[in-house]
């Protein structure tokens, strides 16, 4: 993680979809009878989210968004940390803007255009198992745009982090090659999490294209990284890995994550113990908090990965996918 | 609570405010540094709102609304419930509306003034004691009048449940005033909450000669009944209670509850027992909605207050003061 460019401002600056979830505790039955497939996220417009809300359980609502997720995340080790999304002028985007703001990260969000989209939602079921299934309304998110990108604020911080899930917008998507490309032209680091397993499948060629062109440290779990590589197990999937980008970090729920740098060294870590899981959501947005804070503090791959382990049990733990606790005092509790 | 009217329609109609919470964990020094008396509730206005906002960390937000939240309490152990109110025609009015009605509350809301205050928000400061200390910025919900009361929804009703947070607003005053006469025309019962022991320094007067006019049950914690008889002991206020209503209900935090009738018959039962208490937004508002719940089940005194430890041990459990479990399971599970 160290960089032969200037002295950066912020460890990592995120770019992605600026959204508040709306969680409910609900059962499989209501998954079936609105045809969503359990663990994924789909997108909706916003017609279907005024249905599925009249239909979905009283709910709670945290600010949410994977990329925003993970540099709360990181804010709550103590790294320093900048994010570039879009809100509406409404008053999901002034709780939004209040919550990461308000959890230490720099966001200026762009002034939305009256009358435009509202603020992103997802709407989010949890199921008895913990498991989580995603519908978002991308409203004024999806309105991101290569205008968007500041190129100093990129070119001050030592890792760029970007969603997949943002390759599903046209002008999104043309932010986000903006970006990467300040990034390099900075001599900064490029992170990327592949989000979602149908996200991969709708893109799995650009995706590929962007680990061999841009992406220094990749993100992914078991089912994403088997769905980029059209693998059928893991083990396939980090062959078939080969060395493509410098690190990648891939999650495997339960069974813990490994790290693998430049294809060859492979460091494993157990997954952290929780009492009781409440909701997975953020869970892979949190570990990649916990890894980006570790590298960019200088601890070794496996403190690193021990540290991403040991945020995504929080999260876990309660509902909602931003910290309940300090991560930093959590760290030192655990002796990380 | 059996009645010699027509059948009601509902358990339990409640008049209160209708309020989104947004609570946040912070620590006894941000209370101290923004004047803030731990424990109570205070008004503020849009300007303070916004302000306080600005300076609190990231929130969660949940529906509230201490009667709100005691009608969802009697729906989720399967009472049948009604609740009336005003909320804006903006996005935390359509939050609150959604999770009344789809906790099983019927709740018709009144079209709000385009151009009028927006909905209510209560934002909690949660200390590591698991206490709450909220500001109230009322915004809609003190738009609320005796027009907004259909004496012929109050009549369908066993039960009229008001809160005594509304009596601080002239027209919300002369709406419970509609609401308890057309109740008792109805020949039903009327339940009180007292609230806040700072609302009952407010109005101490107004509400002795209320609970001689128009209260058959009273609810209360130890401080508020405490304050309204300007008692030193929880059991100089007892005596001084001398049956002047039907039913003093009156919780005791850690130390259980105790339901006194008529003066004389006093049946106290402990708190149940909870693993972690971690915000107790909301505990009195799910003991009166297990009493009710208990009470319109024919239960007899002693049953109906453990269905109250019961449901505020699950309330806090967690952050919020809407049920993150089925009370009616919980009920079951507990052999209650």
């Amino acid at each position: 993680m160290t960089s032969t460019a200037a002295e950066a401002r912020f460890d990592v600056l995120a770019v992605g979809n600026a959204i508040v979830d709306v969680l409910a505790l609900t059962d499989d039955a209501f998954l079936d009878e609105h045809g969503m497939a359990k663990g994924g996220m789909q997108l909706i417009d916003d017609v279907v989210v005024h249905r599925l809300y009249d239909a979905m359980p009283p709910g709670v609502e945290v600010s949410g968004g994977s990329a925003a997720n993970t540099v709360v995340g990181v804010a709550s080790f103590g790294g320093r940390v900048a994010f570039i999304g879009r809100v509406a002028d409404d008053q999901l985007g002034e709780v939004f803007a209040h919550d990461i703001r308000n959890a230490g990260v720099h966001f200026e969000p762009v002034a939305a255009a009256a009358g435009g989209p509202a603020t992103a939602r997802c709407l989010i079921l949890v199921t008895p198992d913990a498991q989580r299934t995603m519908n978002t309304y991308l409203g004024a998110s999806a309105t991101i745009g290569p205008a968007d990108i500041d190129p100093e604020l990129v070119a001050s911080a030592a890792v760029l982090y970007v969603e997949g899930y943002l390759w599903d917008q046209p002008d999104a998507k043309a932010a986000i090659l903006t970006a990467m490309d300040a990034s390099k032209a900075a001599g900064r680091k490029v992170a990327f999490t592949l989000s979602d397993s149908f996200c991969v499948d709708r893109h799995r060629r650009e995706f590929l294209g962007l680990l061999d062109s841009h992406v220094d440290i990749l993100f992914a779990n078991e089912d994403e990284i088997c769905s980029l590589f059209e693998a059928d197990t893991f083990e396939e999937a980090v062959e078939k890995l080969n060395g493509s980008v410098s690190l990648a970090c891939l999650t495997r729920s339960e069974k813990g994550s490994m790290i693998i740098e430049s294809g060859v060294q492979r460091v494993g870590v157990p997954a952290h113990p929780v009492d009781e899981v409440v909701d997975t959501t953020g869970a892979g947005d949190l570990y990649a908090a916990g890894v980006l804070y570790g590298l960019s503090t200088g601890r070794d791959l496996a403190a690193a990965a021990r540290l991403g382990s040991l945020a995504a049990s929080e999260i876990i733990s309660h509902l909602g996918p931003r910290p309940q606790r300090s991560l930093s005092e959590l760290a030192v509790e655990f002796d990380l």
